[in-house]
């Protein structure tokens, strides 16, 4: 193994990086440009999978990719990959990327500083005279966010080899009902044939996969830190559960007849905040994001409960107990208000990851040679880089956002935090692709 | 006052009423027609105010009360009007209708039986040679549903002469921020000018009003009895409540730091069901029908649910007590999960309206001459009646209806219960007519 210094002189075509300069402005354009391919006006953004606005902030990070030299491939669902051959390129790439869809009525800077960074971070080598040895790839993943199918980091995922997935695939449907591959399709995407499986990268594909992002959280603007280094990724689980009861006219229907299906989701959604906090510990958080009524009118009880639960642990045992609870309690408050229980699916249960130490080591060397502070940290939200972790000894640089927030318009990351974490990200692939 | 006897035989142009022939088949074909107009797959059905299915079903019914040698005329906001004039026609009409508008994946005989039945109770009429002293009149009454614009009755109600609600309808939008006049106008109504003046009717335009409805309600199918003969409507009241949190990210925000605005919205929909039980009495009702998450995203802490409640009871002191403790709770909660409580709206709070005396005696007379078993009872559902009260005398004839079930697919009535109540309105029509 090279020892990363960052300031390579013994290899051949090497400069050194002595000095590496963002264009700050040019990269702070280009997040507020990308911004304005929303569906909800500004200042939050709406960016679902497959959708114009979808596809036509694909075609900007697609030109932005050749502006830099990158030569730019896709695959059959879109995942997006821009190369930068190095002097032995038949060596493993080094991977670096994130995603730019976004939540409905969220933020600019989730996924894309990831994306947007990582292409500057290869206009920053370049400017710096640097060749990387082994090929460096910007990804940007297909759908991180579970928006439109209910899957989250549909790209990596896939990547990572879900057969499980591929077939379900086939058989997934929007909420218009309208099925992902129809959606991909009308992108431009799964064109010849349904068949998913050339997504899918062995592992070892890359030498190693760092992602850049804003840490979403308020640790690092709270203690004044620049950089954080991810050294593992919580567990996350997701749930959909229904409820259906008789419904029924809100005037007539006397409160002794109703088995209210609202009601059982109203309770099961209090019931998850329970026992989130009966783990005692903080590092269990758990969420109702979604809690949909039919029929939907005010004077009609409702006859159907959709509810989407979301939970995350550091601790993956912790994180199951959770689920069970919430199964549990689905099944008493069905029980107790004479609904039918008609679904509960365990949409996804994954494990943590844990960073490669190899890239801890290269990102904290690398913000060391910046003189940047560091810390290393937990990473509670889940990323591409969860699934990368699979394909790729994985890593991430975190950097601070205002008050933590994120999945919001108001979220935000200074210029200077975003200088910082483009250059962590440029000396860290630096490294990589030399080793 | 005239003695209602049915038979008359000492006024002019009379010819007695000893038969009244109801062609069930055809009202049964008519019903099922309307509700073909429909933005939801059968048997459900879906009929939202100046949609383009609510204005092809409004042109069935004109054309149906042109059929029937009814003039027809229609407000400035689509209250449609059918008129057979009577031999004394400057004498104030009588008037009997219902709504056509079904709410989000309803049946198919809410209301539709007050204006298919109306229409037929007048061809009734007129194959049994009957000549109306005073004129008849079968209205359509405009979204009685709130489904569109959050206000119920909104026809009746502007009828009754809510200057309140004229002002706000000039800035009321749908959820799609249609505004009310644009919706109007894209209808064909509201032409010429904002003025909803028009819609006005002062007390004593008609001089009796009579709505045939299905009961909504399990009473009647329960005791076999085919005619219900309704005395008071119940006090309903509608509440919108807003609560804003700051949201954020479902894996990185931890438990302590959230302020989930779902969560307090949940909590309230308990609060309600709690407030109705703790009335004591099975007469209050109270249910959230409506309950939206903002961003609805299932890895977002809702930032803001808006959720709609309605409660009735036949007393009105007692369904101000449950508001006032919806209220109180809203607060509360706010409080106590550090939400705001961002709107707390009273949409309406209407009293219960009674029946007119003679009203009532014409129907209990009718079902008697008919030889139909009727009992005396409430309307927990409220009704354009509920309105029609304030512009006239006013009554209601109920029919069983299956399981007592409304505002889903499953209501149903049977043919004979549709052709009870519809001999039941004619014959009660014929003596208003003659009073």
């Amino acid at each position: 193994m090279h020892q990363f210094s960052g300031y390579p002189s013994s290899e051949p075509h090497h400069h050194p990086l002595s000095s590496l300069s963002v264009d700050t402005q040019s990269l702070q354009n280009q997040i507020d440009e990308l911004a304005t391919f929303s569906d909800s006006p500004a200042p939050s953004v709406t960016r679902v999978l497959y959708t114009d606005k979808d596809v036509a902030a694909r075609r900007y990070i697609k030109n932005l990719m050749g502006l830099a030299g990158l030569s730019v491939r896709e695959d059959t669902i879109g995942n997006i990959f821009g190369r930068w051959d190095g002097y032995e390129p038949e060596l493993a790439a080094v991977g670096t990327g994130s995603h730019i869809d976004a939540i409905p009525y969220s933020g600019k800077y989730d996924g894309v500083i990831g994306v947007l960074g990582a292409i500057e971070a290869i206009n920053v080598l370049k400017k710096a005279g640097f060749k990387p040895k082994r090929s460096l790839e910007v990804i940007m993943f297909t759908s991180e966010e579970p928006t439109r199918f209910g899957i989250s980091c549909l790209g990596s995922r896939l990547m990572a080899g879900s057969e499980t997935l591929q077939k379900a695939l086939k058989n997934t449907f929007d909420s218009q009902n309208v099925s992902f591959l129809d959606a991909a399709k009308s992108a431009g995407y799964a064109r010849d044939k349904d068949d998913l499986s050339s997504v899918h990268m062995n592992y070892g594909t890359y030498s190693g996969f760092v992602e850049l992002h804003i840490e979403q959280g308020p640790i690092l603007e709270a203690e004044g830190i620049p950089i954080g280094v991810v050294t593992a990724i919580a567990a996350p689980a997701s749930i959909k559960v229904d409820f259906e009861g008789d419904g029924g006219h809100a005037g007539a229907a006397l409160m002794p007849s109703r088995n209210d299906a609202g009601l059982a989701a109203a309770e099961l959604a209090l019931a998850v905040e329970k026992h989130v906090l009966e783990s005692g510990t903080i590092d269990t958080v758990g969420t109702v994001g979604i809690l949909d009524l039919h029929p939907r009118a005010v004077n009609s009880i409702p006859s159907k409960a959709h509810v989407e639960i979301d939970t995350r642990d550091i601790n993956e045992t912790r994180r199951n107990i959770v689920l069970e609870k919430i199964h549990q309690s689905a099944i008493d408050i069905a029980n107790k208000r004479k609904v039918k229980l008609s679904g509960f699916e365990i949409v996804n249960q994954d494990p943590p990851a844990l960073a490669d130490n190899k890239i801890i080591e290269a990102m904290e060397a690398s913000s060391r040679e910046l003189n940047l502070d560091y810390k290393l940290m937990v990473s509670r939200a889940y990323h591409d880089s969860l699934f990368m972790a699979r394909v790729s000894p994985m890593g991430m640089i975190f950097i601070p956002c205002y008050k933590g927030y994120s999945h919001k318009p108001e979220e935000y990351s200074a210029p200077e935090d975003l200088t910082n974490g483009v250059k962590v990200l440029a000396l860290t692939l630096a490294k990589l692709s030399l080793a």
